[in-house]
């Protein structure tokens, strides 16, 4: 299956980033008992943002929703890096998605469709998850989006 | 259990609500392993909001504390949706809420309890669950408050 | 391993809490199969605020940092009052941090860290996890920082 998922995200002329290295003292997964958190992802390529400020004012629709599959992506990289290869992967659980935006825009759910559309595109049955929405005026370095994902595996 | 549900729902003067579907490419509740996710619930009765605006100058620690209920109703009708009853639920696991609200307000864990309760009184120990809180200064569509609910199963 | 950890802790300064009861109608830790989760912590010390006020012009990055400790010694209290000792505990799963700061602030790895590096040090290996952020204008009581651990345990 790992060529599978890559073989289909290169369709839709994405890339599998490297899995970056966490920015603390964290781990990028933590896996026990066939639960695993990979920590938050931003749209960020070989360390650099690829896109920076809040929904609305600063960045269109289409850039957020660009924004969150990027960090999609990095989420996915990291539960390749973590399992090996996808085989393991029973499937995503949760994606907890936290959007900077000014205080009037409120086109949420197309945003995070960026990430949550990625995941099912790359994964298939296993890509399918439940979604929470967080919105806050700024997150760190002037970032539009952070996706925090749940999943479970086979331990 | 379904009936004892329903049954203390209307104690309380409440009806399980009809589980709304989706407003984007995610999944009202994943389940895998025994563990479930619920997607953010929101204050929404047949798709149209029960109560607008911020906790504070918008909305009294009444009114939010109400649409904490309702959004806690729509939780559950989600989890009876996707166990088909309550008798496969183990229990809840934990319980996020987040909640818009004016710069100087301060009432949060009596809006939160809404939920709380309200899980409590329907499902009684089945219903009890850790909880956290993250204050924003607004949701989408004006929304005050989303309740995102982790739940364990048998699997 | 009780004491292990006590004793880790007293060689860094630290004492374990006494581990705070709810402030509204849930638990302070919900377990299920194998799964735990703590309610949200707050840098308080017998129910007192150790630290008020937001990240920036009211609270430094060193105040910050120890605020971020305090909630993490008082997760620690939690689990270890759920488990009865730190024995059944297989590891740290997630760590959730909610921090309050101004608009322009953005050392939040450092902040987190704090918590982050007193679960490593407290519990080695078991107390190494994944991270999230998420940063917003106020916490109750103008806490500065909310500290969200999932945790995984022999069932």
């Amino acid at each position: 299956m790992w060529d599978a998922v890559r073989t289909r995200l290169a369709m839709l002329g994405h890339e599998m980033p490297i899995a970056a290295n966490p920015l603390g003292r964290y781990d990028s997964v933590a896996m026990h008992g066939g639960v695993g958190c990979v920590s938050g992802q931003f749209p960020l390529r070989d360390g650099v943002p690829v896109f920076v400020g809040a929904l609305g004012s600063g960045l269109s629709v289409e850039e957020g929703t660009a924004a969150a599959e990027v960090a999609a992506l990095n989420a996915l990289a990291q539960i390749e890096r973590a399992l090996g290869d996808f085989e393991g992967l029973i499937g995503l659980l949760r994606l907890d998605g936290i959007i900077a935006s000014d205080f009037d825009f409120d086109e949420y759910p197309e945003i995070l469709d960026g990430a949550s559309k990625l995941f099912v595109d790359a994964l298939e049955e296993k890509g399918r998850h439940a979604r929470s929405l967080t919105v806050v005026p700024r997150l760190p370095k002037n970032l539009p989006v952070e996706v925090v994902v749940t999943f479970a595996y086979v331990p």
